[in-house]
């Protein structure tokens, strides 16, 4: 039974669990850091597909079907569905998961939809609402640059600041267990916005977010940054992390010795020409299932915050001059029960 | 405490009510059969602002400020809000409710929105995640065509089969009351691709969702139809209500003696011009919050079905060729505990 603190903070008393996970990425995913992480990589960014939107659903249900297998799922022993992207209408994961007759609920918090699907479909298991529960996200860096800038034909020329949209997918299953991880709390994000315009300048936009919500996990739970391994950022990349570190310091706080960030994990940015770091829905969450859950699982991390955060603009509101707002859902995992 | 019963059908048990309830609307949809029913008519599309987008925004405010009041609530009694909408990145949601210190959960399930965010909301209040949770949802007539169609300028000629988006917002807000309306039961909606691929008929395209929703609701929960005073869909319009009375046909049922369309109540379609109906996240939870929830509270509707529609493509997926998958969830709502 969920056992709610206050301000968007829920405690899990069930032991509810990450039971499989599984992450398909793109080849150049595949080449970075984490590249032995994956369950999946392809050789290239098309899947076989005619257009990106179709291989970015393609990603969607290899994860799915990766994170079935591994945890000998029968798609139909999953209640429910909850799956995002940042495509419009969120077509990925409408499309990816069509051919599943499964109970479907669609989410939109951005680049922070994998902590708000484990999130709520953590919540939903500790209820008693479903008893398996899948989670998932995805994006696809020709997918996003074609709708959110440029066609990759035209070749523009990325600013500094800018992240490269990774292209991947994330499931994770979750469901009652004895067995880590266990997912024990979760903190719901707020829209925050810092005022920031700059549609090439996401960490910016959400550093405030991740702020917020990191905060206010802390102090709801009555914990301290001590008190976990490492506190994971989705994709605020090398701009929006610094931001992070400066907004706890100025609070007399340094985040800095347990801050990762997913976007920064990703890739090898002295080998990889991604600027200021990797995002997309698809980067916290392949992160997430194919380098962070495993090293709950194992021990090696004892307990993490995975708090993946979102830039919620779109390009009509930001060419009519509004700044872009962000979210940040925290969603704490443990090894102990 | 939830019940799940089987494939997406969760039981309420801790009497979850509907609040407070509130829909603003603009004046086309003021000046239609259920204008009366509305808290708030604007006299034009714009509110004021200086974009459609901004104006939808603006829709969805006064909706969750008119709840809010109708309640005596302050904003800050709101444990998590769920909403969602039709345009790009879900922005209408985000900018109008970024005002608000919040918990924010992102939905997305195009116009079946309004289902999806009061079922989770419902269930969350039921499993105690938040005393109050509320639901909003909008659309706007002139940001959808602009997006899905052409610019309001452009005059397009529309086809008999197209619908006509509303302009409107709704919000609900759920929590445990002694007071109807009650929550009973929810269904989640799987998605469903019954090949339908012209993008100006809508109904077709989702009418094979609300029958497999509304059917594996009556056969989870043991309900026939005559067990309710109505069964509202979305916006299916005259072409998509049409199929869904024929699909109940073909399986020896009547659906026809209690099927209303929300898409066809709005507005009066001999005397406005709306072609198949109305459309839109906002029209199924305006007639919602305006008029079947203040009429299950009094009484004069007893028990009924909410199972808002929804077609999960974009622009891009269209133009690619693929066909309209949609989905609907169901929400029961009775006068009785």
């Amino acid at each position: 039974m969920p056992q709610f603190i206050k301000d968007g903070t829920v405690r899990l008393t069930s032991s509810v669990s990450a039971l499989s996970y599984a992450a398909a990425v793109g080849k150049m995913e595949g080449d970075g850091p984490l590249g032995e992480c994956f369950d999946y990589i392809a050789k290239g960014a098309e899947l076989g597909e005619e257009t990106w939107e179709k291989a970015e659903s393609k990603f969607q249900q290899y994860a799915f079907d990766f994170a079935l297998r591994k945890g000998n799922f029968l798609s139909d022993d999953i209640d429910f569905i909850f799956a995002g992207d940042l495509l419009n209408q969120c077509t990925g994961s409408t499309y990816g998961l069509r051919q599943y007759d499964l109970p479907f609920l669609g989410l939109y918090g951005a680049c922070s939809t994998m902590a708000e699907s484990l999130a709520v479909a953590s919540l939903f298991a500790d209820s008693g609402i479903g008893e398996y529960c899948a989670a998932i996200t995805s994006s696809h860096f020709c997918s996003a640059e074609r709708q959110f800038r440029f066609p990759i034909n035209y070749g523009g020329v990325r600013t500094p600041t800018a992240q490269w949209t990774a292209t991947a997918s994330g499931c994770c299953i979750v469901g009652i267990s004895d067995e880590p991880p266990f997912i024990k709390a979760v903190t719901i994000g707020k829209i925050v916005d810092m005022g920031e315009k700059d549609a090439n300048n996401m960490g910016a936009a959400m550093a405030g977010a991740a702020y917020d919500s990191i905060s206010r996990h802390l102090s709801n739970t009555g914990k301290r940054l001590s008190d976990y391994d490492a506190i994971f950022t989705g994709d605020l990349g090398q701009v929006g992390s610094d931001i992070l570190c400066e907004l706890f310091a100025n609070q007399g706080t340094d985040i800095s010795t347990v801050h990762k960030d997913c976007g920064l994990m990703l890739f090898d940015r002295k080998k990889q020409d991604v600027h200021a770091g990797g995002s997309g829905c698809g980067c916290s969450a392949s992160v997430l299932c194919g380098y962070i859950l495993p090293r709950v699982k194992s021990g090696e991390l004892k307990n993490i915050l995975f708090a993946a955060t979102g830039a919620l603009m779109s390009t009509t509101v930001s060419q009519q001059g509004e700044s872009i707002p962000g979210i940040s859902h925290v969603v704490e995992i443990s090894h102990r029960k």
